[in-house]
């Protein structure tokens, strides 16, 4: 298999070239001009713009939750993320007590296997941090699991993990070479809100986000910053939504700390506000979207350099589920849907002049990939893998639900109108979408192993 | 001409890849492997790192100064240029009064042309910014000269500038894409300082230091970047070599500022101290070296990202021209040598772990080329110039006037021992040093007309 | 009753006069020169500092702790204070399960009522924050009752409160006027590192300041402050003994937050290099005395005003009782003396130079009148309670366990060197300490029905 | 002489009492209760507060100006200030070149000791920073005479002093304990600003403003905060105006340095919408009023206390006078009234709730006598001299300029409504204005002997 993408402009993290891209066996094997055609197929990128896939290195296909399951199973999940232009997807696999690092991977990897449709990897999400385990950390390097996610809160769920587990996890991710990550909010405060709401009968989403509004998620931010920094052990926040949150990694980084924060796009495009619509709980996740002032510090922190990924945190749930919360929004499966909006979303607001697409390649593929040890992804360049999208910056495109590739009988990007469209998205080679339609196939992708962190994101 | 570069490292500024350069006519047409080496003259370079040619973004070759001239001719400077890998050279076209910027620079160039050994370019130095300089910004474009340097110092020599040129300069660059640099010192306090100085008879190198030590520099750095912000223009400081400067940069540039600072390899290895030898007057420039918490403060500033580029300020003396202050610190001609250093030693700092290698070339090669508009050089990429160096990592080199390449009789690198150096060095596909042996010529160079700053250095 | 004390200088917070005090019926009436001294007691202050007793915001006097109670009987304890210049004693009256604040305080009256040798008020230290207790912070208003600590740390011991009960004490706080002060480590990480200390057999004293060294007294200074900060109350952090917490508390204030921070005189003069000592277990107090850094920004925050008060944390425990913890320092009672050391050591560091005489009066004296609302206290003016100490700078006084009047059998002050001592001091105009005697009696102390913060503290 | 103030509230800067005030020949003697009455004068304070009298420690009164004088006489101007409740005017003697500060000082005693109602002092405004002065800063300190300005503007009339005067006389004034104080604007920004509008035939007084905004204010105050670090000496910025020179000052303050920020209350109650009325010239000062933010962070800096001292810079023009720049503002004498409405408006604002009165009193009283030296004023305690406003908290006043006692014709304060006013000041106990009437006398002020600055305002 031989394929020549001619005549394409080539947007890396940091460079913007006119040259062809040469794809052999699944690779990328040249970048320039003259190259030898012998035997390719020819795709004509004229007017396009030549990227490397995006890493969605935060979802949530098929997790089971409060006795049901987020509404895309990995097949359709990783369909929509090809849909996207999302080559590589990294979700949670949840450690059940007792359960060892390899033990979760592989049986989340044989769920995931016959199913995936773009290669993907695992965070490992710690929910019982034994000394097995924390010895487990360095084996794990061997099999290509070198991240985790501890949660801050989900008490009641048993998924809440301590200060000291926190502490203890990012000593050991020194040692090792892993990287800790955290979903953080203050439990306690959640639950004394939400009982007060409940004795109040305040069971609206909105209370959803006044449960769980900005200086609640930003105390969890503070505190884990101050874990990292006592440690000095890396970490990265996942799906940061405070300004206050913003400014205390602001803070850490420049005093020279390695903090990363990965934002999602519905925290870059609603706030609050949607909670007050009559369809709010179809926007119920957490945390929740805040409001204008924090949505404003994660664009400015994008600006400055202080937001390091964009992922989309995709947790879908069908109108039906989403129903459950119809009188109270503690009932409300938490989760919205993005992975197909990921990356047309980010490169729109480049094409509108918000960020520079270098900017945009960079906070959705490159740093992820080197963040996570994707070696072989993030970039169009000789001996990475051909995970490659072709853009059109002239397409208009409005997100309906029809044009969506998931299994969720809507989305909350319903109306949303995008400058440029993806209209190609290679996976190793193989094509699978094109203008609109998915032409891959479940058990395509494979399981990444990792190495640790490059060189570049330890800067 | 042809040539393939095979087996080597290609390192970018944010990439580190295994493949083959191919060059045809002084480009780079395509880079990755099995290229069409037909008629090619092949480069082995197993083993050694492929690398962008460095940008010295600030060097005043040939000089007039105090009635002398600087020890390096412009043959000789661009020869050592080519010599440490450094494959484009900006130095300074100093206005006269009454002169326009074409003006300037065209007569600049008569000298440079027949002498370039490698590529060239000018930042006008203005002195006299009468309205009709002021307009001719917008043409300068045209002719491709972007940018512009004010010196806050230098009174006496006629060269200061006022608050107000700084002010109205920076005005005038936003509206017209230029950028404003200053030599930022207080002029004030260095001239109290040196009337006191001599006042008491206190005549040594170490008093050039205690003239014009830390503060004296952090506060020209603080009101430049006060012009900075109150006009929302771009502002690049040259050669910072102080703590509290450096943190008034990253205050700005954290506060969403655009604060360009460069920085030069002998302020990164020398301190203050040097003033204390005997040869101390060898060292004396301006800025001179600072203590030991600057020097940290300026790496900490690489670390963090606040330094944008290293250049260096090349400007040698002989001995005999040193001499002139032997009795009198106040006599000694201002400048140092670095030229032929400013890459070895960067890269020599990343072979020994002090930074990434993808580092060294983004601040000695790629951040210059973006942010002076030279669109086909900073990167070993198809379309760009084939500016290449390679670099082995085993070498264990130690600098001596011996080696160097300047006519200068002496280098205040004597007995610095580098791990790694450059082995050969292209010019637009040129040949231009191989293994210690320069093998260029004199009118190789060309002048480089620049576009205005790339969108990635905006960010 | 009447007195003149005369030919004194006045120091009281932000004045110093020379002028005489004229006492009648235990309250100051008149301040001045030429005052009616028919009738009146001739006290010739020549020489002397006439200053506001002090008050002693923190001390743990007759406390149960583990089965046995600190050193000091509420008599023992007053008596001490009485002889050190301390006129007013806070100590905390703790909540047991299911008590109401009244309840609280009524009980711990019954046991100081008639033992106190000076003026008492209580604290109420919460362990059950009920609505119930919510509810009757209102009422306490009416008592005097109207400030309250939190512990952040000993879960253990049932008297951890969980960051919503701070957030709910807060919040009512703010409604009435009440004020919240907290215990602030992280019991996490002490309980972490207490458990990997034991398993290693690592027992000693210094093993109970690595157990809880900077860093986890400072996470909990900044959670605290955030809460104060989310909830617009003000917050009180008793023994702050760290430079990263200070610092907090200086961004905080700086801001324009209300946080007051307490420090000791031993994190102001003791290193936790005490615990190296043989006799480290007699500094055993929890937070422990940190490192150099910490008390270097203790006194830094003294200068810039970012602490309030200096208050001791008195709670001795006598040899017998400290050897418990012999061959294992968590079995060590926690505490340390200080009452009687307070104001002559603040007093004696003024005397150096190292703050102004009005500074030491404000720490001491002034602040907790104004923060803690006993309104006839804090200063030497008409109107006020004849709480006064006279103090001859000119002494030379050396701490030792003889010349001290606890009921401990040591002092960790033993040997320290003091400039300057109290010669005399007033309670309510009775003579209560005379040139090194206690000429005081048990029972002469009243409840001191407090008043909110003050206007000037609210500033 | 002999007088009993009874039944007031006496309001020092950190105290509130009830007592009685006794003074005699000039002096408070006692205060207190049961204060012996004997041949006294008594004066019923029921209702009253009984305050310090303030300190104007910027006034410029009958100083001549291009040529004219401005508008209110020693006498008037001095008269105007008992009215407001002030009792010690500090007023400019502006040095000539060659003069000495015992030169400048004693001919500007010539003028002002006959016509003086109330007691005066100098700061000596340095214009020719000879050898000889720096010398005669010693000497100064003999004559009482501690501190000085240097104006950082006003070039064209030669007043404006070099960074390296201002340098020197910090370096001096640290030597000798003398205070340096700037006019902090940068001169060559408002130059150019003025030449550009006037060129434009921009001529109101609007423009006045926009030729010296936010910015050039804020980069002088910054460069005399460089100096004051450098040198280690500390600062008073007069008449600070805007928000970034503000955080400029509590950065410093907050790193410990001591720089004390004065501001006006035209700038605490106008903004620089003031140049757009009518009468906009009326308004026309230097540093002129500024917008929204400004005002606010000035009240913030007074909340948190990096506001030090409030004074007036009143220096009324007549209408006849600010018309000669009706056509062009470069011509309209830069000056507005303020010494009656300092004290009036400052405790109007915290009768009103916006600060306590203790805080005004400080502000207004006891910071200026502390950070300036007058020993014997500032408070209302025995010992001090007997300048005394008994305040009613109670008065509805409006200001118009027929209740105004400067000889000018109108007020920019016309309108203004208070809550609260003086009825009564005295000037060392003798009765200088009562309910609305002026009653006191030419030649009775006395020269101020000034210490150094006190213990107190060092911390």
């Amino acid at each position: 298999m031989k394929m020549l993408i001619q005549n394409g402009l080539i947007v890396n993290s940091d460079s913007t070239i006119r040259a062809d891209v040469l794809v052999e066996n699944g690779k990328i094997t040249a970048v320039g001009s003259g190259l030898d055609a012998a035997g390719a197929e020819i795709v004509d990128a004229s007017g396009k713009y030549v990227l490397p896939g995006a890493i969605d290195s935060h979802t949530h296909l098929e997790m089971p939750f409060n006795g049901t399951v987020s509404a895309d199973s990995y097949f359709a999940g990783t369909r929509a993320a090809a849909c996207g232009g999302v080559t590589t997807v990294f979700d949670f696999a949840i450690q059940r007590k007792g359960m060892g690092i390899r033990e979760i991977a592989q049986e989340r990897d044989a769920l995931c296997r016959p199913q995936a449709c773009v290669d993907y990897a695992f965070h490992v999400a710690l929910t019982d941090l034994t000394d097995d385990v924390l010895t487990e950390f360095q084996d794990a390097v061997e099999y290509g699991l070198m991240s985790y996610k501890l949660f801050m809160v989900y008490k009641k769920d048993g998924l809440m993990m301590s200060d000291a587990d926190i502490y203890k996890a990012l000593l050991r991710s020194r040692e090792t070479g892993a990287l800790i990550s955290v979903h953080a909010e203050n439990p306690d405060i959640i639950d004394l809100n939400i009982e007060n709401f409940l004795k109040n009968g305040q069971t609206s989403a909105w209370y959803h986000y006044l449960s769980r509004p900005e200086f609640v998620e930003a105390e969890a931010d503070k505190r884990a910053i101050h874990w990292a920094k006592s440690t000095g052990a890396p970490l990265y926040i996942v799906h940061l939504a405070n300004a206050d949150g913003m400014k205390a990694v602001e803070e850490a980084v420049t005093e020279g700390y390695t903090i990363y924060a990965e934002t999602c796009p519905q925290y870059l495009h609603f706030t609050c506000d949607v909670y007050k619509r009559e369809d709010g709980r179809n926007f119920v996740c957490s945390p929740p979207m805040k409001g204008q002032a924090s949505q404003d510090a994660l664009w400015e922190g994008i600006k400055k350099g202080f937001i390091t990924t964009v992922a989309t945190d995709h947790c879908p749930f069908t109108t039906k589920q989403k129903d459950w919360g119809k009188d109270d929004f503690t009932k409300i499966p938490n989760g919205c849907m993005g992975i197909e909006n990921l990356y047309p979303y980010m490169l729109s607001e480049a094409n509108k002049g918000r960020l520079t697409f270098n900017r945009a390649v960079q906070l959705c593929s490159k740093n992820p990939a080197d963040i996570f040890g994707c070696t072989e992804k993030g970039a169009v360049l000789p001996g990475k893998d051909a995970d490659i999208v072709l853009y059109d910056p002239a397409i208009d495109f409005t997100i309906t639900n029809e044009n969506m590739h998931s299994d969720c009988d809507y989305t909350i990007w319903e109306g949303v109108r995008l400058k440029g469209y993806v209209t190609r998205t290679y996976s190793r080679g193989r094509l699978v979408f094109q203008d609109g339609t998915f032409c891959g196939e479940a058990g395509w992708g494979k399981f990444l192993k990792r190495a640790g962190r490059s060189a570049e994101s330890k800067a």
